[in-house]
């Protein structure tokens, strides 16, 4: 049975708007619900609501080109406040999506990472020294620090919209996606933040930091693969230029995740990759939410 | 008064689903009524053709990392042949794009090319080479050579969807915009395809190929930024990882054309920037529509 956890960031007059509230798991589930509801109230039709839904969102694809990452920015321009997020933000490129949270008028109030990567140093830790109120988000799965640990079931929200966590260990022990909201409120099409589980035709690597081919496929398989087939696809990387994928296209055309279970764990096994160049610097700093906070601690 | 003229490929069983037809103006501009008149048919309220509209269009955003060059490919994807064209396709990504094209079962009819490049090869005359039946366009203005050489008004159709096109010269003498239309039945918000003349927080060099920063100035302030506010703006580079801007953005933070004419000009003339690397390559190339035509030219 999914659990239903919500992490809200309370912007009512009244509350501090600088801190997020991560709620325990019984209260949030009953004001989850809550909240579905009440928007539910608001549309009428199937068309009206997903036509408000995708015009409630603000959103952009961000690249940092010398480790082929994309991160996302995802704002409720509806609110009043526009609460945003960040998905997979990069050190190199902070100051960047900074400066455009900034000029697009919205109020960031989440770094959040689908794992700890080993190929860049996340921009979390130098984004929360910046934006004081913004609080890192990572799986509790991946034994790394930041200020929200989620679990799958758990819901982010931003306004009125939210993502949802989804497991989808196997490139890491604690890769999580991201999907937007299934309610009616909502974008649509659903848009998935897969990070290394799902790439746009393709994977990521199986082989270190707990990394398994078979928990990869089971992953994919059921996470991400059961999603309503016109869901957008979104990887931390692409190497190849492609942007954007569908769930539908990559269950048809996607090299590895086609295969059977034992024909992909084949080609995973025999992939003879190199060591991953950033490794040793950046998984222990992701492992504290960026180098930023190594070097204040060791300060 | 705006010229009206088609770019139609026919896609009816009985004529040729090979030939692109290029009409005279006259007829065309009646041909062009029509065809919005019986799209209008279809439709009864604002909101419901805005979501046709945008579920018509299949639209990806491509990239070629060397020269930092976007490609679009949108394809109309209501229409039982799926009728696609590429804007700004790259030779080094023809493949890739090809590719994608066959996967989403996509009927390729233009391969089409904002103005004649100077930082890479198009993709055009490989892509022409490869899918016969392909039509390659540029502007006439651009004095290079293409199997349709368009304007300044005309429409270029993919099924029921159209580009319009608008003459942005100042980067080079020959660059236009290509503007997805405003009908009923077209994509909302509206896209712009700008190539180089206005670039996310940037706009192209002036100093070659014709370019003259005062017809730049004023080819976006009256060709781009006319266009409503929440129009996407599509660059042919992006040298910072941003992938999408909007009119409105680009109107309130251009670094650039933000500025009065003058300061402007001041800033275009001050820029030393170094000789375009592809320079002497790319342009005798892509006057001939790629570097493929010119090789089977020499054979």
């Amino acid at each position: 049975m999914l659990r239903f956890r919500l992490l809200s960031f309370s912007l009512s007059p009244i509350s501090s708007s600088s801190s997020p509230v991560f709620k325990p798991h019984t209260r949030n589930r009953f004001l989850f619900l809550k909240k579905l509801s009440s928007q539910m109230g608001s549309y009428t039709t199937a068309s009206d609501s997903q036509l408000s839904g995708s015009k409630k969102l603000l959103f952009r694809q961000l690249f940092e080109k010398d480790s082929s990452t994309y991160t996302y920015l995802l704002a409720d321009a509806s609110h009043p406040d526009k609460p945003a997020l960040l998905v997979d933000p990069v050190d190199k490129t902070a100051d960047r999506d900074l400066s455009l949270v900034k000029e697009l008028g919205l109020k960031l109030i989440y770094a959040i990472n689908t794992h700890v990567h080993a190929d860049h140093v996340t921009g979390t830790g130098l984004i929360k020294s910046k934006v004081p109120g913004v609080k890192s988000i990572i799986s509790k799965a991946s034994n790394a620090q930041a200020d929200l640990l989620i679990e799958p079931g758990d819901k982010v929200y931003f306004g009125d919209l939210f993502l949802e966590v989804r497991a989808t260990p196997g490139h890491t022990l604690g890769c999580v996606t991201y999907v937007t909201g299934d309610g009616p409120n909502q974008p649509q099409p659903r848009m998935v933040f897969t990070g290394d589980a799902l790439l746009i035709r393709g994977c990521g690597r199986t082989d270190f930091q707990g990394g398994s081919s078979e928990t990869l496929y089971k992953s994919v398989h059921t996470q991400i693969f059961t999603l309503p087939k016109d869901t957008l696809v979104y990887p931390a990387h692409d190497y190849k230029g492609f942007t954007v994928s569908t769930v539908g296209e990559e269950m048809k055309y996607n090299p590895r995740l086609t295969k059977d279970e034992a024909g992909f764990k084949g080609i995973m096994e025999n992939l003879n990759l190199a060591y991953p160049k950033m490794m040793d610097v950046a998984v222990p700093a992701n492992m504290l939410c960026g180098l930023q906070d190594v070097e204040s601690k060791a300060n």
